[in-house]
């Protein structure tokens, strides 16, 4: 993974000349390319651990367990979200860990919590490091020092109980690896989140991940059947079961948990035939809300498909502005949609995947649902081009940001009746910010991960960066398409977790007694605050409430 | 409700002739008929509540919110299990709660918690009090006296969103008085525990309860969308929401909660168009086998019934031989069965509900997919039958008891791949327990709740009571039973919830580190320890771990 971006270092550039093009014309680009500094230019401050803890760490893990690099302190310096790219390129991140520790197993990761502990040094689980969140940021709170600690050799396969549908991994396993583990044996897990290339499959379940296809195969806390956590002053085995009525649902507890309170260390996870037949395909709406009214009959329905992807009026024009190859084509397409009466109107992804004859039978259903809200079939190439470029996103921001165009994107999730009030709500908050940043943007919006009672939004939003205050533009922002949610009852998050960004607002969205319940959790397993300190529970971070 | 038993106190006996009969032949009755004792003969202490204490709880849920006559003592003094009967039939509850408190609303329960924390008076939550585990029971651990919180005035409707088909209700409604107001919106719960006629949805929610129908409607866990708990030091609100990645799921730690963290006030709730059709059906499997491998193979394909139940041989003979008018009729039935080789068999009862074409559809395909594994239809009778005799269970039980038979009945769940081998340890460990205790009986099981990894096991046991030793034949034979539940890879409980008589084995269930974890979050809410003592967390039921 390139250290300042995504993907691999060696691909190409992944923006179109037109696309750059619509760019200059909507938003404005910078007249220079601004390329990120070379790695030898990052500034990181030299690693505080003694040589004595290090031998500690290397009597653990091995001595190839441990590195303090500068290069491997730097890709493990932060995360995925535009505030963490920001600052990478620039060279200058807030911090990097004093070490990056690699253990192999789970007795490997208490044994390293417990030194941890005993020598005060913060400790950040690290997966894919793909957190847009501030997940996975070093920051030490009180602490002496900061390790960050990279599963990557907790790759391995524990058990595959094939009658069960059921996966036993080690939880540093990456989603892909996992899949083609599973395709040979004809099964897939169905969990493809955006960054799913890297994702590791412990960083899912600690952050709650949604992937795409989760209408149809649930987001990953329907996955987790059982659990193994690794925590400072305790340990926590849950083993499969497909349900129980013993107590509060401690899978629950720990899913979402996003490395506050200990280590995932192994998972099992549902898995599921893998799909004989996929048809993804476009449909066209007059406007949002007759799409999402379809939604809203599917759903009532059961008839939803795996993917149901629904933008809004000017998601839809950009996509079909940027649309090369594929898609409802340029100029052609929407002139065919405007004689028809959708010039202005919503694209639509739906997605099938299952047996021949399921697909057949579901989509026949969906599909006469969706003619009944008005829906327009527009053929398999929007769906395909949308297949091909589902994780296309993180690479496009990488050459954006080079052009000096910040895009950010933000989800939540409503009930059905405040859906429409919140899309408008939130795409209204975010315009008027960047207007008073003096650099008007764009502001798109989806509706997807749709539920029985109500389903998610995604916004998109791209502007000129403001060069001398890139960080406090996107502070401005931020700020105001959180307020905005949580005004017109949204969740502060439907699947980009709370990590660093969204801590400030857990109390108002689950309210001072739920944070208290919840710090009181930390305080009994990692009393010490040294897991992860300053994401999650709370603007201070703090594993005991202040006072 | 009966004080000693089931139902409405003026129901005739629900026990048919030729049933007594048929366990007089197998099990052995009692010479004579014992009935319970006579309310005025029902044996309680003196209320400990002192004038001036009475005098504060009056003032907060005025003077008829507060009784201690002895009918509404001894009609909380105790659930619903077996060994609750034995006691109260018996005239001699261990206990019965000082005072019965009816608050009416979230504020009042808020109020007599922060008053009885400060008198050190334990709380007993009670909503239909219909607990099978001990959940009710006025235990006092190492407090000066014990209420029983009655939720049965917090029954409002307190919104109801069409749009996104979601109700907020108090706590105490009942559920069939939600499924009356539902009704008259074309909607349902579709939440059917055999208990239905008396459970509050509070008391669902906080037991983690599943009804029925729950492979198609989804347990209660599944239809809670929000949850406002009164606590003694805390109170937590959580809105409707579809869905959220904000963290560890408040939610479903408070689902399950038994009680023993606080009360919860009032819920939001999923609801579902109401089903236009309704097939209920049975079919044959040569063997429970048979029967399991078209269970996976349905729940493989998704198209599972919404009722999918199960019966081993044992189960089937038993119902085959006790059906009077319905069902698979007596000989007649067998003698067809026999002839196409199913006289062995297992009967399964399929129920369907939805949309008549829905309905049709997923029909159609089940019934394939049954077929492939040798299901064979013997109509619409059984599913009927099955469908009108669903809540009778308890009925039957009082009038097994005043026979002197024994009737309990168990509950676990586990991966697809142990079922079959973790019945039959279960059933074999009953059946050794009964004999040791000279008292061999019928032991039957069937499956039902089917998830995509695993189902439910739901075992009956019926044997000859030991007249001297009631309780001491029941503890045996409970506790082989739970024995061979963990060591066959099962959860203590799928959907009688922990109560007091599976805390013993919470530590088996969730670990030492998962169950100082939950009495973390007790301590924080609850710290005095007032909030149920003596279940869910332990043995001992203390709200922190000794030493």
């Amino acid at each position: 993974m390139r250290w300042w971006g995504w993907g691999d270092p060696a691909a190409p550039p992944a923006l179109p000349a037109h696309a750059l093009g619509f760019l200059r014309e909507n938003v404005g680009v910078a007249e220079q390319p601004r390329p990120p500094v070379a790695l030898e230019h990052v500034s990181v401050a030299p690693s505080s651990l003694g040589e004595s803890l290090l031998a500690k760490l290397r009597a653990i893990v091995g001595s190839d367990g441990v590195s303090d690099t500068h290069e491997q302190r730097v890709l493990h310096a932060a995360g995925k979200g535009y505030p963490d790219l920001v600052r990478l390129r620039a060279g200058e991140p807030e911090g990097a860990p004093d070490a990056v520790l690699y253990p192999a197993d789970h007795e490997q990761v208490r044994a390293l919590l417990e030194l941890c502990e005993s020598s005060s040094i913060a400790v950040v689980p690290f997966g894919g490091g793909t957190s847009v969140v501030g997940g996975v940021e070093p920051l030490r709170g009180e602490h002496g020092g900061v390790v960050s600690l990279d599963m990557a050799r907790m790759g391995g396969l524990l058990k595959l109980d094939g009658e069960s549908r059921t996966v036993t991994v080690q939880a540093g396993m990456r989603a892909p690896a996992l899949e083609r583990i599973l395709a040979a044996e004809g099964l897939t897990l169905g969990h493809f989140p955006q960054s799913y290339e890297y994702v590791s499959l412990g960083g899912c379940a600690a952050t709650r991940s949604a992937g795409q296809a989760s209408t149809g195969y649930g987001a990953i806390e329907k996955m987790v059947l059982g659990m193994r956590l690794a925590a400072p002053r305790a340990e926590i085995m849950l083993p499969a079961l497909p349900a129980t009525a013993a107590g509060p649902s401690l899978r629950q507890l720990l899913v979402g948990s996003e490395g506050t309170l200990g280590v995932i260390s192994e998972l099992a996870l549902r898995v599921r035939p893998a799909p004989a037949a996929r048809i993804y395909e476009g449909l066209f709406f007059e406007d949002l809300a007759a799409g999402v009214q379809a939604l809203e009959a599917l759903s009532r329905e059961h008839a939803l498909p795996d993917v149901a992807r629904l933008s809004d009026e000017h998601e839809t024009r950009m996509s079909l502005a940027l649309a090369g190859s594929g898609g409802v084509k340029g100029r052609l397409g929407r002139a065919y949609l405007g004689a028809r009466g959708y010039g202005e109107g919503c694209l639509a992804i739906f997605g099938f995947e299952g047996g021949e004859e399921e697909v057949a039978s579901r989509r026949s259903r969906a599909l006469e649902l969706a003619r009944a809200c008005g829906g327009l079939r527009v053929g398999r190439s929007p769906g395909q081009a949308w297949l091909h470029g589902r994780f296309a996103g993180p690479y496009l921001r990488d050459d954006l940001l080079t052009h000096g165009v910040m895009v950010e994107t933000l989800e939540t999730a409503t009930q059905f009746s405040s859906l429409l009030s919140l899309r408008e709500g939130v795409a209204r908050a975010i315009a008027a910010a960047l207007e008073a940043r003096g650099t008007p943007g764009l502001v798109m919006c989806h509706v997807s991960h749709v539920y029985e009672t109500g389903a998610s939004l995604y916004f998109t939003l791209i502007a000129r960066q403001n060069e001398d205050d890139l960080l406090g533009q996107w502070r401005k922002v931020k700020e105001a398409a959180v307020r905005a949610i949580l005004d017109g009852g949204g969740t502060i998050t439907h699947h980009h977790a709370v990590g660093r960004d969204h801590a400030p607002w857990m109390e108002r969205e689950v309210g001072a007694g739920g944070l208290r319940a919840l710090r009181a959790l930390k305080a009994e397993l990692d009393p010490a605050g040294i897991m992860n300190p300053g994401k999650l529970l709370g603007a201070a971070g703090l594993s005991r409430p202040p006072g």
